[in-house]
């Protein structure tokens, strides 16, 4: 079963870090968060890739159970990005951008894809993001994400989009420039009064933060001290979140939505870990689920009573 | 009783930031350190103030029980700073610095005070730190911290003093500085090989970690879209760190040193949210407790089974 439908880009990526370099390897915002969303829930993708893309990547999304009858092959190359990350890995230089195919990508969503409970609108043209959603009906929940690049060209399409949307995940930077708030959390204030009850805030090595309710929920990253590639990071954290969130009973309960975050943590700590999506295409939910108790244990204070019902603290 | 004995600086700041400014300010390392622990336990100071210090600010720290019979009064001036923060309140920008009677620090201990248990040793000549540590009497737990200033002109006498030391407390950008390592992980990880078995590095605004045999427990800070002066934060944190601890029974309990991470985090909220030591000055432990108790629940991502002993995660 799809629970997920994301709409965004599938790409050739050529990267280049401290670590070492990848080329032409499988990327894309699209990408990265289907299959990180794949180990919780099921994800049908929407995007566009052109007549050089490689069956051995089809292949991979589709050995995660990704549903890829709405990855077009269009006439022409597919996407290819090229980058490099200097010590500073929360920093990409764009080397190249070849949009190619996806210059023209303009979904046209299936019955049974308009009909999915939950949307991810991947980082792509804001306009196009509401067209897409507007082709929805109904969606139990609506989650998007966006770029410093469409920040720049059209903040008011964003703002626009923002109104009909439930979750927005964003970088501090990102939501900083958005706003013109002098700090993310202040950033993520601004944005919540804009319509998204659930706004996350994603800050690289330094974790993330999720503001709801007026409420603002702080977790810190997964500790790697070498990581290697920081490339999909933030869009493999959107999927370890919406997949978790999805296979849940509830969008409301704060506790999963905390378990959401931790989950988004965890998937993004894997990625980082190897270069394109060779890390996360290849985990299973046991691997996963180890890392989450790891990281929820490092940072656990509360103290337990044996046989207390519920959670207590009992400071000395 | 006092358990803990600090040395370090007791100051008169003025401080300047967005959101306002205080003039000869009650300040210094062993100040925001002292009154941050007596919290927890009790705290004996060594210092050395000028004829001019304010009795009031001697008052202060005599509410919270602190032991001053080592704060010496000097003839001269007392020791003052200036410094402003931008937007960014990471940087504090040092406008003037007058050591005064500080300058001639040369700490003699009495015979109570080298039997204390705990020393802290704050940011005060590296050299100083290692002579006042060979007056101590088989400490049960020995801490330390220091600043930029030091590691750029006595790293060696850094090196030789930590491998004394059990606890040393940094931020992320002296850690780097002070080790060549590219991200603060690393950093901490050589700074351990050279003796500290408790290494804590703080981030600000992105948190705190400690390393801890092998491996690192990650905290955020505590939520905060607005503070007010961030002098001291350090010295706080600290302070909140090592006075719950040394109100444990032991300092090898990991579940102990989470839980004074994550005091030392929340005493440090409270120092950010007021000028100077107004509201770290004024608390009492229900207040602290709580906020702790709403660090940790923010956090919290562990499913609790009723009636079951000890903690599990269930992921769905």
């Amino acid at each position: 079963m799809s629970d997920i439908l994301v709409v965004g880009s599938v790409a050739l990526d050529s990267v280049k870090t401290t670590a070492g370099k990848s080329v032409e390897a499988l990327g894309g915002s699209a990408t990265y968060f289907a299959l990180s969303a794949s180990y919780f829930t099921g994800v049908a993708l929407v995007g566009v890739v052109g007549e050089d893309f490689p069956s051995e990547h089809r292949g991979t999304l589709e050995r995660r159970g990704v549903d890829l009858a709405g990855l077009k092959a269009a006439k022409g190359k597919t996407f290819r990005w090229a980058g490099s990350y200097g010590k500073d890995a929360s920093v990409a230089k764009t080397l190249a951008t070849d949009l190619n195919v996806f210059k023209t990508f303009k979904p046209v969503l299936s019955e049974a894809q308009r009909k999915m409970p939950v949307v991810f609108l991947a980082n792509i043209d804001p306009e196009l993001q509401s067209e897409v959603l507007a082709q929805m009906k109904g969606p139990a929940l609506v989650a998007c994400d966006t770029m410093n690049y469409w920040i720049d060209s059209k903040p008011e399409a964003i703002k626009k989009l923002l109104a009909k949307v439930d979750v927005f995940f964003s970088n501090d930077q990102e939501a900083m420039k958005l706003t013109g708030a002098p700090n993310a959390l202040q950033a993520a204030e601004v944005i919540s009064s804009w319509g998204p009850t659930i706004v996350v805030v994603k800050k690289g090595e330094h974790g993330a933060f999720m503001k709801v309710g007026g409420k603002f929920y702080v977790f810190p990253a997964f500790p790697l001290a070498r990581i290697k590639d920081p490339t999909g990071a933030g869009d493999t954290f959107a999927g370890g979140f919406l997949g978790y969130l999805a296979s849940t009973s509830s969008f409301k309960d704060l506790s999963e939505l905390k378990r959401a975050m931790a989950y988004g943590t965890t998937m993004a700590s894997f990625n980082v870990e190897d270069f394109s999506t060779k890390n996360i295409e290849a985990l299973d939910r046991e691997a996963i689920d180890e890392r989450f108790h790891d990281f929820a244990e490092r940072m656990s204070v509360l103290r337990l009573e044996a046989g207390v019902k519920g959670r207590r603290a009992v400071p000395a």
